[in-house]
């Protein structure tokens, strides 16, 4: 029971997301556990236990006699995980109104402005860093640790697992005149301001024409 | 890789939560693991498993050294469950306002009903069997199962694990006029019904005088 689970998770975690990235791996792939075990140097009692983790949360399904199964990711998988997190934005902002300073909302502005600076530069890297930063810097004020936990897995859900053969910059642009507007919101009006991240930034309808070409475009 | 790892956590679960019951156990007791497999004739590397999902979930600690943790539930806990559970029904009520019919209407009717005749019988069981009844009965229109999931988790937290050394007629009867109000509104204007759950059915300091009374009153 002495075994640093999440070291060896995240190990798993970012082997598998590596694979998936150079296109090694793709959801719908299986995986031999024996042959897992042997390649990172992990002896399986505790390799079974970091895969039950990532089975637990979505990433993986451990079938019998067959190995491990890469999850796709579907088209209701996102819908779902949009309505989550909208939901738990909306009220973390909300729960957070009366914290919301001129501190904050000048962060916000530098973050979005490197977003954008990076979008014209097309480095994703930097603008998908910096778009964390912009939702952290607000959620992370909230001790809701279970709620930050739970996000945080879906986040990981839609951007670290699923095969980014191109991005979009028309969409990751309007994200960022988006959080203009949250922006401005919430200079005004935090209550306004949690609604419209939950009502437009994520929601699936409203993004669906993007998602649909992010994810599932051939 | 074979086991039925659901029914072990349940079975782990189900006997964890009647010793909480009969107060043979209580939040911040260890338990020994070597002991707990011979009790329950489970061998080692299963209820390790089942353990472990019991921890991710954040039932228990495991601790090395020192065997298995039963978490209490503080009042930070029952304060973020809430905020959780209250945002993922608005959402998902809010996503079925097309769906709701008077079908649905009438269900709920007869599930306050039966909770409320409960009450008055000082039937408990029967009370939270037909409570559970009812915010099933629209959660479970969702397709949401992720969301279900997780407010199938806290629920369990909140009600199944924690030592009841009594209970309030009168938070429950409340509870119920609630659920009065929240069907009158769902005839009327379904967001706003949704809202309403958020903001006074599951809202934590809404309830906070009953919630201090139930769970933390010594």
């Amino acid at each position: 029971m002495e075994i640093n689970l999440k070291s060896l998770r995240e190990q798993v975690y970012e082997y598998l997301k590596e694979q998936i990235n150079k296109q090694n791996l793709k959801g719908g792939d299986y995986i031999d556990i024996n042959a897992l075990s042997n390649l990172l140097k992990i002896s399986k009692t505790p390799l079974r236990d970091a895969l039950l983790q990532l089975e637990m949360y979505g990433f993986v399904t451990i079938k019998p006699r067959k190995g491990i199964l890469i999850n796709k990711l579907s088209v209701d998988d996102v819908k779902y995980f949009y309505e989550i997190i909208g939901a738990l934005e909306c009220a973390i902002i909300q729960q957070l109104c009366l914290y919301i300073d001129s501190q904050l909302i000048e962060k916000l502005k530098v973050y979005n402005d490197v977003m954008q600076k990076a979008l014209d530069e097309s480095n994703f890297d930097l603008y998908y860093k910096n778009n964390l930063n912009f939702h952290n810097s607000y959620l992370n004020l909230s001790k809701n640790h279970y709620a930050l936990k739970i996000i945080e897995n879906l986040r990981q859900r839609l951007y670290d697992f699923p095969k980014k053969a191109h991005y979009l910059p028309e969409w990751e642009k309007r994200s960022t005149t988006e959080h203009d507007s949250f922006i401005e919101l919430l200079e005004k009006d935090c209550f306004k301001a949690a609604v419209f991240m939950k009502d437009v930034h994520w929601s699936f309808s409203v993004q669906e024409k993007f998602i649909m070409e992010y994810y599932f475009r051939q």
